[in-house]
């Protein structure tokens, strides 16, 4: 992958974001990575999204987040958020993307210092467990290296389970964080992300005291779509059995 | 009518479903089926909806749910879900058509493990009594043949009443499944039930200890709209007087 | 007025009643009447709206409901909830326009038989006090005649007020019915309704015990709009001065 | 700036507020000011957004409210709402552009009579403490110069901190006004306030005891964006070091 494909692919991944309605003015970003050259590629800060081309992409490098070189890239600043995405790049060897929103109901979650309880299989369909909500940052925290300790202490939440069973997460006070194997699946994420805040905040709204879903049906439904025996969709992992 | 016919019927029943906004993602399905034959046919698995054709729709023996060969079909596999439409046409002689979707306000009541109790006319227009919820299916029907278990689950609900008065039916932890004469009628059965469980929520929201409405009034617009005594719309049943 | 200008005003007031998403589905109508000629025109039962023509609005006489002939009438029967737009323009020589809706909030709180209180001044600029709810029908009323007793009940919480002051009514566990001078008048009070009950259960999910705007408000803000002091808008009423 | 740019940035600030979904029927009304004139412009009353051209809006002076003659003007009659906007050109010297809207969740704070906590960083990134609300005016203030009264509860509220930390507010009972250095700010200001009630009633939704964000992070993100240490977006104000 060259670092102009890179650039599209993570403009295009932007694109789809404002298009599935998740972002509000100038919020929101998608970043990728080419673990191969050591580059991420990430949204320029504050760019309205309406003027976004693959051109205003902002390179990096993954060692220490200096912007690298572009004859094209016009000297744009990357998003404020970078760190924390850098972070996750780090810690998470198998991600190749990620993205954050201020989506309304993942937001609200977040802002309520909750994780999203796994209430139902379309939860279950995309999340192994319920999504986590960080610990609030210490004061020191904030006044320090601010987005890069958001990025530590998302990753203190996956240190013992690993980011692939539920790539997302909860920054309290803040809003949301998802990844994937691309840039374009962690948008995806996002998506589903907040249809299933939204169906847990409805959830509580009929019967507050709600527990989760049966364990073997988190399992069941997780596992329909990931992993060795996966049996949804048309294209089977190499030696899944048709069923 | 010929297997295209039933496909293309089935085909355009999907794409109602998405354009009636209850879909998120690949998520839904719809299928119809002709019983002289002895064929029901479904969306395939994890296909875009915008990618669906009549071609797409996958062709299935009742007795065993097996895929009937096409040369239009391409070979594609049938909707994971298939089990438990399947289910329904065996039990359930008089219906033609099943959906199923994740749509929002439907599936909080199904993941609050609540019925949808009949709070207004609007109910009543299209459900002679409560939405049914199913009881949680046990952890060995979930590890064994699971999508065939929530078929029977929703059969035992209907056990006593059929069908017919209640067309639609909450899978606890899971989401709606309607049904109906077509493929069509299921669809707009989800979007009622979407209605419905919309307005039973924000009724809740203003009152939260809410009474259904009393029998004669269910009775009086269920009747209005279905049976020998309707009067709405422009077609009486025949032997039906108007007013 | 000719009648078939009375035909297309209230055409024209139904195609605007879905453009503004009130309705779902065939529900909701709107009427208008000629009180020169004793005549009111409905919409037909169950059409599409999306079919709706000024021919297929139909024609009834104040006296007895009945259609009155006319060729392009094609002879569809009248909306059923034809009776109760008749008691309402019977008992309230002053309007011109009724109209009714399934619209979500007002819905609501018909379902949880709750009068809408004046929480604020959006509903101040409309409505000159709560929007009330009806008493339930009673059983005999329900198994009679419906929908004329569906009028009834309307008329009787408006005794002693007239209608002009509060052009909106919620019947208990059915919906909202509003009106106006016009057909349009009724329709653009059905948006305001909703608006307004849509604002009121907000204002519940934040602050559950909310008292009403004190009355020096409720009277400030409907008199800017209403009446002989009006002084909002472009056209003051004679005699009222400039502000 | 000419009066007639006035107009048009004027009339382009009510057209994106009406884009914004942020108004109802012709609610809402966007005014700007040049001071060097004493000259305010401001949307005329009761008029369709539809038929609205920047030779529409009224110019008024500062000092009195009069209407400053102009040929194309029409004589049109400003926004009823007048008098509160010039109560806070006269009040806050550093703004450029006032806009009020009854936008749903904020009208529901307004009516809930609540100020809005700072609950997330979404919050912090623009207001930098709660959106305050005003005291109810006096039963005397409401039948007196009522709209100039709006006003003046409004300037009282900022009495001691100035209206450039949080440049919104919620009237009591009624809705929100905001502020900033042009008209389009404020407008934009209004957009991003309806989104942070939103996301507060929706935590409140689902965590009814919910803390306001510590003061380091409320600090940490509103200096992101606004002063001398600013580093989001690509254009650091004069003298900001560049991160």
């Amino acid at each position: 992958m060259t670092p102009d494909e890179l650039k599209r692919q993570v403009c295009r991944a932007n694109l789809a974001l404002v298009r599935s309605g998740l972002v509000a003015g100038t919020f929101g970003n998608v970043s990728g990575i080419d673990r191969s050259r050591g580059l991420v590629a990430i949204k320029p800060s504050g760019v309205d999204y309406e003027r976004l081309t693959p051109a205003g992409i902002v390179l990096v490098s993954l060692d220490d987040g200096a912007v690298v070189g572009s004859r094209r890239g016009a000297g744009l600043r990357p998003s404020s958020d970078l760190p924390t995405h850098l972070e996750l790049y780090r810690a998470f060897p198998s991600i190749g993307g990620a993205a954050h929103t201020h989506s309304l109901h993942a937001t609200a979650w977040a802002q309520a210092c909750r994780a999203i309880p796994a209430l139902g299989t379309t939860h279950a369909d995309h999340f192994h467990g319920p999504v986590p909500c960080t610990r609030p940052l210490r004061a020191a925290e904030i006044r320090g290296d601010y987005e890069r300790n958001t990025g530590r202490v998302i990753v203190e939440v996956f240190a013992r389970t690993g980011p692939d069973d539920v790539p997302a997460v909860l920054v309290a006070g803040h809003g949301p964080f998802t990844w994937g194997p691309t840039p374009a699946a962690a948008v995806q994420t996002s998506v589903m992300l907040e249809h299933v805040a939204t169906l847990a905040a409805l959830t509580l709204g009929i019967q507050p005291i709600c527990r989760p879903i049966p364990r073997p049906l988190l399992d069941r439904h997780f596992r329909r779509k990931h992993g060795p025996d996966a049996y949804y969709g048309q294209r089977p992992p190499p030696g899944a059995e048709r069923r």
